[in-house]
């Protein structure tokens, strides 16, 4: 399905820039091989079978400008559908750019961001929630995220929608069947069996929805703000919680220690700390009030507080800094701290601090690293809801979120059709605004052109 | 030549780090194929053949981990001249670190800085004059550079050393024989033939030498100090300078405006300018002093002094700011300024400031453009001294330097040792130091693992 849109041949630097071993150049379109075979030197490319690798030289003007290896794919077996040229160049960015310009003089055009994916998906080679995927995998940077992406790039949201389409086209063929004979007055829908069909697109829709808070916590983490007096030990605990990552983890997230948000990866989902222990000791209540401000505001900005508490305070003091911060709005949890430090135990603990409106409580040492496993599992499960579950679909993507309200809202309005008995082709027309919501989504429909140019145009260039 | 130093299989990342399209993970080792294979679904790749690309998924534990592209290259028809694979991954931090850390538990070992381009020393693929070349052909940033990375890399210098090392081998070759029939006095080696052949490499490792000047000109730019007293145009004359440069090259450079260092590109050499424009006009004396201060400390650094005067002042005047700065010990290029505001014509002005004593002398108008090109010509000749020819190798390494000129001080040895009539095998023993120079920078003798891990210790992981 070649369309007009995209008649030319694109350029792109496909790797990070910088310098590196390997810089890879990536053209596609129907004039990708001749371009390049047009800077080569070496076998003659035209020649050649797809998923092959040639060695030879870029030259201009009998000039070398670099020694290369070249890979050919041909349509339709590429990532776009379209022919495509990689060309593997040593990692100087002079090279990388020179050998871009070649391209460009010999008639490829830059690519867009997410030109290439933009191919793929107007060449049938995925749909959009799968063009989407590449996007979220790449940028993932944590395992949940980055299995929540892998689902959909390999057709696991798709899956579900165009099983959710095929009911709704049954339903809706039936419906129109109906209006053929509808002289006769034949019902060959059944209305209990449409409704019953419709209860479940609507189930799974919910679905669908509710599984975005997930999705959001999977894609965009989640902010802890850890709050508590000077002294409850707010350092000594992001230390703790931190200090068990393995360092492979900062690596990833390009985190650094200066920063004022600490990340943590619990079971493969990135919690955001904001560190409010940077606040120091104050001695004048002026002082003091501004540390309670800035506090606030982190909890305000957060998703879960962990409030943390000195056990060896009374239970009016810890009552007294609860209502301080309003903590019993928020979803938290409340940290004892200084186990070590305590003639109690955590029985005892639990009684002393029974009236506290905060319902998930620990009791830890964070100076000796204990009850540190138990709290991170606390804060894992109140993120995730308990459930985490890579088999089922989960919607990180607001784009799909809205379509899928607006399909929720067309499935209400087709049931409502129902059961005041309207006559069949309004709720054919009804069923039709269902398969467009749907269709938005999977780019099955029309997709407008600005809404594409947003989609992609998030994605990196050379993608 | 397989050698016991590296019987382990590598792996590391071979693009630079961050997000992009494709990231590239590269193995070479004996086992770099099964390696790969044990972690890939998809055709068995244990099957293929070199230079070939195969679509599949990485796996681990039946979990995907990404959708790649596999390209293989066998032994000895790879950059190593071991079996090598690519892994043409997403390119997601998260992934690339996955999947890198799932070949080193099938049993690969993460690659040292250089370590590929070492094993395809190490296996005779390249000289170390070639492998050099790599990292500097990685490093360059501007033509000139990159030219004489990849004369190297085209083993263009490994060519001159091979000859004068041909030439030395014959010359030894007949004093040894002479030694075998010492007893008959019988003189094979003609003294006079032998004496010009001498002539003939002291004078090619000498032109070698020379040009190790324009070589670190080439290699790590020229930096050019501009001053001036306040008013001249100083910050005028930085701007016409960039202002010509073409986009390209601060993208390729990675230069900022706000750094104090511009770079200049002039025929393909950078040019460092050294901002002291920065320094504004000043009332007090002091201050004054201390603008002084930084022009001097600027002038210290730089290879070349672009001295820009008003040409409105007196020559009294130009000639005490000459003085105060110096400026006859130094390259320089003495620039009068506002030639739009001057009643002079060109002519009168070179009667008016014949007495300066900077011979290298521009009139110009830094406002309106005038005289720029030539300016930017004459900061070129000065840099190169006129001369460059990439025909001719150019030698830009240090350690390259070093060898020859203890090669030059052993050729000199010889020809004392020819002046002096010393007997033939005191002679052979000085030749014999003389290839051992030449061995020294090609590598070809047997090198110091310490020095190895010099030369190869300066390249990014995964080349």
């Amino acid at each position: 399905m070649q369309t007009n849109h995209h008649v030319d041949t694109i350029v792109a630097l496909a790797t990070p820039p910088g310098s590196g071993a390997i810089g890879i150049i990536r053209l596609s379109g129907s004039r990708a091989i001749p371009i390049v075979n047009s800077i080569f030197k070496g076998k003659n490319l035209l020649l050649q079978q797809g998923y092959t690798v040639h060695y030879g030289e870029i030259i201009h003007e009998s000039e070398v400008i670099d020694q290369v290896l070249i890979t050919l794919f041909k349509t339709p077996k590429s990532y776009t559908g379209e022919d495509m040229v990689e060309i593997s160049c040593h990692g100087s960015s002079y090279i990388l750019e020179t050998v871009i310009q070649l391209c460009i003089q010999k008639g490829a055009v830059p690519a867009m961001p997410g030109e290439f994916t933009q191919r793929a998906f107007l060449n049938g080679k995925m749909d959009l929630t799968q063009a989407e995927a590449v996007a979220d995998l790449i940028a993932s940077n944590a395992s949940a995220a980055h299995k929540a992406a892998l689902h959909n790039l390999k057709g696991g949201f798709k899956h579900v929608l165009d099983g959710m389409r095929e009911q709704l086209i049954h339903f809706s063929a039936l419906i129109e069947l109906e209006l053929d004979f509808s002289q006769e007055d034949v019902a060959f829908a059944d209305r209990n069996a449409l409704m019953d069909l419709l209860l479940q697109i609507t189930q799974r829709t919910h679905q669908l929805l509710q599984s975005f808070t997930l999705g959001n916590v999977i894609k965009n983490g989640v902010k802890v703000a850890i709050v508590g007096k000077p002294n409850a030990g707010k350092s000594t605990l992001l230390n703790a919680l931190l200090n068990e990552e393995r360092a492979i983890v900062s690596a990833i997230a390009g985190t650094t220690r200066d920063t004022v948000e600490e990340t943590l990866n619990i079971n493969g989902i990135l919690f955001k700390l904001i560190d409010t222990a940077g606040i120091r000791q104050h001695t004048t209540d002026e002082i003091e009030a501004i540390g309670i401000a800035r506090s606030k505001k982190a909890i305000e900005q957060s998703d879960i507080v962990l409030f943390i508490f000195d056990i060896n305070d009374s239970i009016n003091e810890v009552l007294s800094q609860i209502n301080q911060w309003d903590l019993a709005k928020h979803q938290c949890i409340a940290v004892g701290n200084k186990l070590d430090v305590s003639a109690s135990n955590i029985q005892l603990l639990q009684q002393q601090f029974s009236n506290i409106p905060i319902t998930n409580r620990h009791y830890i040492s964070a100076l000796q690293q204990d009850g540190i496993e138990a709290l991170k599992l606390s804060l894992f499960n109140m993120a995730t809801g308990d459930s985490l579950n890579f088999e089922n679909t989960i919607i990180t993507n607001s784009r799909h979120f809205a379509a899928l309200q607006s399909l929720s809202q067309a499935l209400q309005e087709v049931k409502q059709g129902i059961d005041n008995n309207i006559p069949g082709d309004l709720l054919a027309l009804d069923i039709r605004r269902c398969l467009h919501f749907l269709g938005i989504i999977t780019g099955r429909i029309e997709t407008d052109r600005d809404i594409l140019g947003t989609i992609f145009g998030k994605f990196c260039i050379g993608k």
